[in-house]
C-alpha cells in the first residue's frame, strides 16, 4: 500500500475529536482540515492537531488537496454536510445514524450515488471483536436458520440530558443495534411493535422495548435505554444473542476486564470501544477509521455497503411510529 | 415452633421427587405419603423415604393424619388434584402454574377459598436471593417510580422436547418472571403484544417476545426461550431488571460461580436452585418448603398470597392471545 | 426426626447474633440463652429473641435445660468457653478458627474427646454449595491425581481495623481456605513458605502470600489480604482453583449475581452467606447450623469431623512462623 | 507521518506467521521477506503475503533494502537471530522473552547497543487496553504505595505437550507477567521464591508458583501453568490485581464477552489477543507491530525501553532456582 489519505474532520463534539485524533496518529492518513461552529473549538483542535480549523464547512471542503472526511455533526445536519462533501468530490465517512428519518437518508444516498464519491457510514460495531465474531458464528452453516435474536443497549441518564433534542434513542442508540441485528440474522425487519416511556423529563424517550419480525422468519427483541443513573459501571452495557436450527451464540459487553477499587466504590473502564493507551486512541473506533484509510486509499470495498447502514433507517421510523400509535408498524422500504 | 407437619407428595416428576426428599429430610415435616400414577416411580419413593406409596391421588388424600400436600403434577391435572385436596381439608402447596389458563386458576381459587384450607404457589423465585434482594432494591423510597423492567429466561431444547404438549413455554417458563416482574414492580401488567416463533419441531414454541404495560405507567419486556442447544452452560440463564426514576437494580443468574473443566469444554453447576450438597437438596427449593412447613404449622401467612400467584395466570392468557392474532391484547383480570 | 434442641449462644458480636436469629427461626431448635460480656447487647438479643440474657458464660451453661451452645467469641477466648461448655456437658458448635494457635487447639480437643460432647467446627465453606460442588468435582475418579490448588480471600481495610489485635488475617480469613484446600484436596499442607507486608497501619498485617507444599505432592499457592478499599464490591472476594491430571474445577464468588446501579456508583449484595430474605436469614450460615441442630439430635456424624478443623491449625501456624522467619517451614502436627 | 518501513520475519511459527500476516496489511508497512528454516513454510507464507521466502535468515537479512526484522524464533535462537539482525543494522521486534536466560540476554543487549540498531521486545500486554489501564490506575498519585500485587496465567496442557523442550512455564509464558508486574507495581522484583509440579509428563513443568518481594516492600504472587484441560474455555485465563494504600485496581481476561453455544457445550473466542476479523489480524498483536512500526518510521522511543524487558529475565533465573534448590533466591542484576 501507498500514499496517505488527506482527511478532514467535520463537527469537533465527542466523536468529532476523537476522529481528528486518530487521523492524525494514523500512518496513512494526514489531517489537513478540522471545522466546528464553535471556533474556539475548531482553534483548539486545530492547534492540538497541526490541522487547519475552519467553522464553515463549505471552506473546508473547499480544500483542493482534502481527498476524504469524516461527518461528526447532530443527526439532523447530516444531509446538508453529506451532500456538501459529496459534492465536493470527497470520500465520506458519516457517524452513524445516516441520517434522522428514513426519507433524508435516501436523499442522502442518491446524492452520493449521483457524485460518485465514496460514502461508508460509521457503525462501530462492525468493528468489534465481539460482535463481528458472533457474526460469523451466526453463519448459516453453523447456526442454521436464525429462530430469535435479541439486542440490548442501556446507557446513563446523563447522555439523555446532554443531548436533549439533538438526537434520540432510537436514533443515538438504536441504529447501532438495528443494524448489528439485520447484519448478523442475515434479514431484514419487516414489522415492530413498540412502547416507549417518558417519565425522567430529559426530553426525551427513557426508554423503549420493542418485538420485531425479520423477513426470514425470525423474532427479535429489543431494549433500549438510557434511563440507568449515572453510575452504571462503565456507563453502558450491551448484549446480542441469536440462536439458530443449529447452534446459537451470544455477546454480553458487560465485563471489560477492568475494575478500580477506591473507598468509594468499584468502577471500569473502556477496554474496547476507545481506550486511550500508549498515547493514542485504540480499539473499535481506530479500526473503523483505519479501514475507512485503507479501503479509501486502496479502492477496495468497504466491510458494510452504504445500503445496508440505510436498511437500517426505516426500522427506525417504523419503532418510533409504532411507539406512538400503540400498533404493530410494517416497515416501509 | 412445635410440632411437625405431616406431609404428602402427589406427582413424583423432577419436581415431585426433589420434594419427597426435602420433607423427608425436614425436621418439621414427616413425609407420610407419596403417589404417582406410575405405581413402580410411587414405590421407588416410598422406599427412599420412608413413606406410604400410592398411584391414586384420592386414596393418599384419605389418609386422616396427613395435614398437607404438595402437588407437582402436570399443568393440566391441577384443578383435579386441588379440588380433591381442598375437600380433604389438606394445607396445599401447589407447584407453579397455578393453572393452564385463568378460569381454571380462578376455579381452584374459590375451591381453596371455599374449604378454608391453606394455600400455596410454589414460585420458587420468592426464596430466591437474587430476586429477594432485587425486590428489596426496587422499594419505592429506594428505586422511586418504576419506568421499565425487563425479565428474561432461557432454557434448552431437550426441555421443550421433554414436556411436549404437557406444558407450554409460558405456562412453564413464563409464569416464573411474569410473577417476579409484577411483584418487583409493585404493578400489575394490563397490556401486552406478543410474538412467538415455532421452527424446531418440538411440538411446543421455541421462543416468545413480548412487550407490555403495567398499571403504573412502566413498560416491560419478555423474552422466553427453550430454543437454546444443550450445551448451554448450566442448562438455563435467567435475567432481570428494574431502572426507576431514583435507582436501578438488575440480577443475572448466568454465572453460577462454579466451573468444571475437562478435556471436552467448561462446564457449571446449579449453586442456587435445589443444589444436593452434604446429601440433601439445598438452596431455594429447599427454603420454599421450609417456609411452606413453618408457615403452616406456625398459622402465619405465606410469604406470597396466592391471590398475586392468581394474577400472573391472565398475563399469561393474553400473551397467548396476542401471539396467536398478532395485536396487542388487554389483560382479562 | 424429632424433638427440639435446646441451644445457647455464647458471644453475641457479627456471627452470634446470627447465630442467635437463626436458631430463634429453626424449627428444631429452641433458644434458650444468649451471652455476652456488653450487657446491653445480651438484653438486646435476649429482648428480639425470648431467651434468657446473661453477661456471664458460665451462668447460661449451668442452665440444666441447655443442651448445645455456639461459641461466637474472639479467638483467643474460644478456649475457656469451649472447656467450660464441654465440662458442662453441652454439645458445641464453636465458630472457626478452633483456636488461635495448634496447642491451644489441642488442648480444646482433648477436652472435647475426654467429655464425651458432641464437637462441631463452624467452618461455613463446607455449607457453600461452591465449594462443595468443587469438593465434589476433585473427587479422585474425576479429577485425577492434584496437581496444584490456589485459594485467595479478599477483604476489606475496614475488618483489619475493626478487629485490631483480637484475630489475624491467617485465623480470622485464613483457616477458611486452609481448610477447603485440605479438604478439596484430600491431602494435608506439610511445608509452607509465606511473606507478608504490612504499610497500613491497622495493628494487622495487610496481606500474606504463601507457597505451600501437600503430603500428596500437589503444590498449592495462597493469597490473602483485606487491604483492600472499602468501596470494593460485595465487600469480599474468594476463589478456588484445583487442577488434576483428569480434570479440573474453579469457582470463583466474586459474581454474586446482584447488582444495585445509583448515582454514585453499582455495588453488589450477599446472595450465597448469610442473606437476609423473607424476614429471616438464609444461606449457608443458616444451612450449617441446621445440620449442627439436625446431626446433634439425630446423633449422626456431623459432615466435618473436628480432627479435620484441627488439621487446619498447625498449617496457620507454619505460616505465621515463615512470614517471621523468611525461610520455608514444616508444618508441625 | 510519511514512508514505509520496509520489514522482514524470521521465524514462522503460531507468532511469526501472524506477523507477516499483519506487516502485509500494514499501511506502513511493505513486507520484503520471510524465513523459516522449514522451506515449504517459509515458501507458503511468501506466497501468500508477496514476500520473497528465505530458510536461512542470515540470506533474508542480506537484503539491503529490508529496514526492520521481527524475530520470531525458539527461545534458545534467540541470540544468534538478534546478533545477526544488529550486525545487519536492521531494527529488531523480538519476541519474548529476551532470551532463555539472564547471561544470553545480556549478551544481546550489548551487541545491539553497540550495533546501534533500534530494538523492541514484544511484550504485548503492553498493548492490551487492559493491562495498560491497570497501570494507569496504579500510578502512585492514584494508587498510593504498592502493598501487594498478584498475576496468575493459565494454560491448557496442549502448549506444554506442542512446545515440549524448545520453551518452559517461565520463559513462554511467565515472562509476560514478570514484566507486567514491574512495571505496575513501579518497582522490581529482588527475592523468590518457587514451588514447581510435574506429573502430566509432557516433558516440562506443570505448574509453578511463587511468592516474590519488590524493591519497594511489596510482596507478589504468581500463579503459571499449563497444566489445564484443553476444554478451559477460550484456551487461556489471565488476571492481575494490585492492591496500594489508596486505591487498588485488577484486570481478569477470563471473560472475553462472547459465547458460542452448541449442543456439546459453550465456547468462547478471542476477542483481544489477534482476533481476526474483516479479514485481517486485530487486536493487541497488531497494535504491537503498528507501534513498532510507526515509532521506527519516526525515530521516537517504543513504549517499552528494552532494558525494562531485560529486567525481567533475572527474575526467571532466580524463580527456576528456587523451584530447583526448593529454598528461596535472591535476583541476580
Amino acid at each position: 500500500m501507498s500514499g496517505t489519505l488527506k482527511t478532514g474532520v467535520i463537527g469537533l463534539g465527542f466523536f468529532g475529536s476523537r476522529h481528528a485524533r486518530i487521523y492524525a496518529d494514523h500512518p496513512a492518513a494526514e489531517l489537513v482540515a478540522v471545522c466546528d461552529s464553535d471556533q474556539a473549538r475548531a482553534a483548539a483542535v486545530a492547534g492540538e492537531t497541526g490541522a487547519q480549523g475552519f467553522d464553515d464547512l463549505h471552506a473546508l471542503l473547499a480544500l483542493p488537496e482534502l481527498e476524504a472526511v469524516s461527518i461528526c455533526l447532530p443527526d439532523r445536519l447530516h444531509e446538508e454536510a453529506a451532500l456538501a462533501a459529496a459534492a465536493a468530490g470527497k470520500a465520506i465517512l458519516l457517524e452513524k445514524p445516516l441520517a434522522h428519518d428514513a426519507a433524508t437518508a435516501r436523499r442522502i444516498v442518491e446524492a452520493v450515488e449521483k457524485s460518485g464519491v465514496r460514502f461508508m457510514v460509521g457503525h462501530i460495531l462492525r468493528f468489534d471483536p465481539r460482535y463481528v465474531q458472533t457474526f460469523y458464528a451466526a453463519a448459516p452453516e453453523r447456526l442454521g436458520t436464525p429462530i430469535h435474536i435479541r439486542a440490548k443497549r442501556s446507557g446513563i441518564r446523563a447522555t439523555a440530558q446532554r443531548l436533549g433534542a439533538s438526537s434520540s434513542i432510537l436514533f443515538y442508540m438504536g441504529v447501532h443495534d438495528i443494524d448489528a441485528m439485520q447484519w448478523i440474522a442475515r434479514s431484514r425487519i419487516s414489522r415492530v411493535y413498540a412502547q416507549k416511556v417518558e417519565l425522567l423529563g430529559t426530553g426525551n424517550e427513557d426508554a423503549l422495548y420493542a418485538v420485531v419480525n425479520f423477513e426470514n422468519g425470525a423474532i427479535g427483541n429489543i431494549d433500549y435505554s438510557w434511563a440507568w443513573p449515572d453510575g452504571l459501571m462503565n456507563g453502558f452495557r450491551s448484549t446480542l444473542e441469536i440462536v439458530g436450527t443449529k447452534s446459537a451464540a451470544y455477546l454480553d459487553c458487560t465485563d471489560q476486564g477492568l475494575y478500580v477499587v477506591e473507598d468509594e466504590g468499584t468502577s471500569g473502564g473502556d477496554t474496547h470501544l476507545w481506550p486511550e493507551i500508549n498515547g493514542r486512541i485504540a480499539g473499535d473506533l481506530a479500526d473503523e477509521l483505519g479501514h475507512f484509510v485503507q479501503a479509501t486509499l486502496s479502492g477496495k470495498p468497504y466491510v458494510q455497503h452504504y445500503r445496508e447502514a440505510l436498511d437500517a433507517i426505516p426500522v427506525l421510523d417504523a419503532l418510533a411510529q409504532s411507539a406512538q400509535t400503540g400498533v404493530p408498524a410494517e416497515v416501509v422500504r
